[in-house]
């Protein structure tokens, strides 16, 4: 990726072209698409598996939906499509010209957004729990930065409809399939519950809202349990609850955390019994593990985290995370977030979706030097553009296109050891076939001279 | 489609949500996206057979670039990104804010300004000759209309960097496979040059510029013969030179047209014999009808038209387009652009493309009902969700998935009947499975009682 513009050349006395394409956005050469495509058919074909089916929404969504929703900080990240025609006109009459009226488009920011509105207003034609596939791109105008692009592909599942518990198992039985079929391995996903946590921090006596304390408990992993406890003291949080929170967080650090135990310390001395919100999370929760657990035959393995958060604030019930060893970051996660259709469109639907991590997983393939495997082998027919006719070439190109080959038919050049050297340096042929006759074909492996 | 506002809902009390799309912008259902999906990837392999690899460019372009370029009518429909932050702001300072300062990004409306614009900025990393398969989406604010959107998929395939006409002949044979890969048989390939176009209106001695004579031929299949004479006329050119032209088109439609005739007949009495560029045209054009011939296998023709000028006025040699017998339109088409690189870049380099009209296929493949081959059975596996446990179900399901069904499972509904009809009636499943015990599974066939 190129961030800085590159020299432009004039243009028949025009502005001058920009070769480089716009700041924080990719070309991608042909090597790295292939693998993309690769991952992004492996993915598809998993999920439509377990009777997922793709869907597909315009990139371009109402500037009204995409900020009246719960973006979050996206909501300032967003690219904004010029109104057109009169409609432009008669903003720009204004004096001063009101920046809000000057955009009604905007480019999607996420996928889920669109995936709401889409359900609502697609129920009629749609079967009743839907399974989502979205793989797609998204923009957000983010102070570009290494490995973080302002376009970039999302690749998420979401179930709308489906209440019981069978629905985050089968995401995350899917997504672990999907990233198996990937190669990857020794993964580990981390699960854990909005409803536990607002029990963990209701018990430790916190008023006022959680999600602060919640986005504090977030930082774990970076500044540590003290940090934690330091940050909310200076956020005004009262010190014995910070305590609280802190032994706990302790406890579930230092011993392997258990489901059962751990919801068990949630009830002090004066404790009225389990609530029933806290006893369905558990319920929830036990049953994904075991769920998992029983079709992951040690290929992976998933653990109760009382500690993981997951960023956005409308997760209403079970989240999770999948990682991987040797990277400190998540390749996927997601949750339930039984709140959002209601809000859109004022009908209650229980949802939940898992997000793979798309650009990181295409990053850690491209750093192992993962390649798609091809079907066919690459060859190039070697013609002499002075004696063979093009009629003759083709047929020759189809014969061994019969034979199985990807053919790709070039005139021979004058340096023709430097026309096989970028063939070969190109991953573009791995056998080169020079033309005789059309029932005499020379074919020869590149390299071996 | 819906072109109109759906009824939207309060959202907080914030502005109201729209439930549909933006204007002349889709949702794409599970069908539909299942079908274009598969018509993406059989297109996507048969181009790979022929040596061509799919590149990817950003959907955001310099917006000088976009205007910069040879897009005709489409510059007027480009999308305008909105500069950010102080950017935005300094714009906004100004009084009267200028209209063309607004936007600094756009979205691309073909993909053939990307395509020279990655070509020139990536061509160190690039093999060359490069042979780019594209297949994305493009942005139009056209009059919405049925079967037109403002959204829609482009699917191209370019050769830069080889002047033989074997390149044009490649373009043509492996379109043609793609067609026939996806069900297609029955269609004709038409051909031209810009060159023998050229040689013609000169005959006919029209002076001036050539272009707006090529316009008034290209609506010969509309208008007829008499009426391209009149259109002639009332632009203000000669009578004699119509008259001639007339003659040359009457000729070319009332018997099989024949290259070599046709070529023969611009030679006047007068005639200093053909010319060298004529002479070219006449070779390329021989070439690549022998070559297309030597493979079609009468699965498809091609022909000579002399009428045939296609749209953009980049061409500079070949031109072609592919028709089915049934449809007035072109299912595809393209030619050779040899001067568009070197007006980017300054470096002159050959190219010529073809370019299939997805959209236009996906709706004749929607009409005649096809559907992508499913490579597994698709089964709904039905449990009860107060007997059976998540992780017995994910046990039934994992195992049936290893005997080859995709697999989805549901809780029981009350009215199992209506369930089932559902996932009948949306293509969600053929089989049903109940589960029993493990290893205990009734497969039946939905709709058979």
């Amino acid at each position: 990726m190129t961030e800085t513009a590159s020299p432009s050349k004039p243009n028949d006395g025009k502005e001058p072209l920009s070769l480089a394409p716009p700041r924080g956005m990719r070309d991608l050469l042909p090597k790295e698409t292939a693998l993309r495509d690769w991952a992004t058919r492996t993915i598809l074909e998993t999920y439509e598996q377990f009777g997922f089916s793709r869907i597909e929404t315009p990139v371009l969504e109402h500037l009204q939906n995409l900020k009246g929703g719960e973006g979050g900080e996206n909501l300032k990240l967003i690219y904004e499509v010029l109104k057109r025609g009169e409609k432009l006109d008669k903003v720009l009459e204004a004096s001063p010209v009101e920046r809000d009226q000057l955009a009604d488009l905007g480019m999607r920011f996420d996928l889920t957004v669109p995936l709401v509105r889409y359900f609502c207003a697609n129920q009629n034609d749609l079967l009743f729990p839907m399974k989502a596939i979205q793989i797609g791109s998204v923009w957000r105008a983010e102070a570009p930065q290494k490995g973080r692009f302002r376009q970039f592909t999302q690749c998420d599942i979401d179930i709308l409809g489906v209440k019981s518990a069978v629905a985050e198992t089968e995401l995350l039985i899917a997504s672990a399939a999907a990233l198996i079929n990937l190669g990857f391995k020794d993964f580990r996903v981390r699960i854990n519950d909005r409803r536990l946590l607002t029990a963990m921090v209701a018990h430790c006596g916190f008023t006022g809202r959680f999600e602060p304390v919640f986005i504090a408990i977030d930082k774990l992993d970076k500044i540590g349990i003290d940090g934690v406890g330091k940050d909310l003291l200076e956020h005004g949080h009262g010190p014995e609850a910070v305590e609280k929170l802190k032994a706990i967080l302790t406890a579930s650090q230092s011993e392997s955390a258990d489901l059962t135990t751990f919801a068990a310390s949630l009830q002090g001395k004066d404790s009225n019994g389990v609530s029933p919100e806290l006893s369905q999370a558990m319920q929830d929760l036990s049953a994904v593990i075991d769920g998992v657990q029983a079709t992951a035959e040690n290929q992976y393995d998933i653990v109760f985290d009382p500690t993981l958060v997951r960023g956005m604030g409308y997760y209403t019930g079970p989240i999770f995370e999948i990682g991987m060893k040797g990277y400190s970051y998540s390749m996927g996660g997601g949750g339930r977030y039984d709140n959002m259709v209601g809000k859109f469109s004022g009908r209650e639907v229980p949802a939940c979706g898992f997000s793979i991590g798309f650009e990181r997983i295409i990053g850690v393939m491209m750093d192992q030097g993962a390649k798609p495997k091809d079907s066919r082998e690459k060859l190039a027919l070697i013609f002499d553009p002075d004696r063979d006719k093009i009629a003759d070439v083709m047929k020759a190109a189809a014969k061994l296109r019969n034979h199985g080959y990807s053919v790709s038919a070039h005139p021979r050049k004058k340096d023709m050891k430097k026309q096989l050297d970028a063939f070969l340096q190109h991953d573009f042929a791995k056998f080169v076939a020079f033309r005789g006759e059309v029932d005499n074909l020379e074919i020869k492996t590149l390299g071996n001279k």
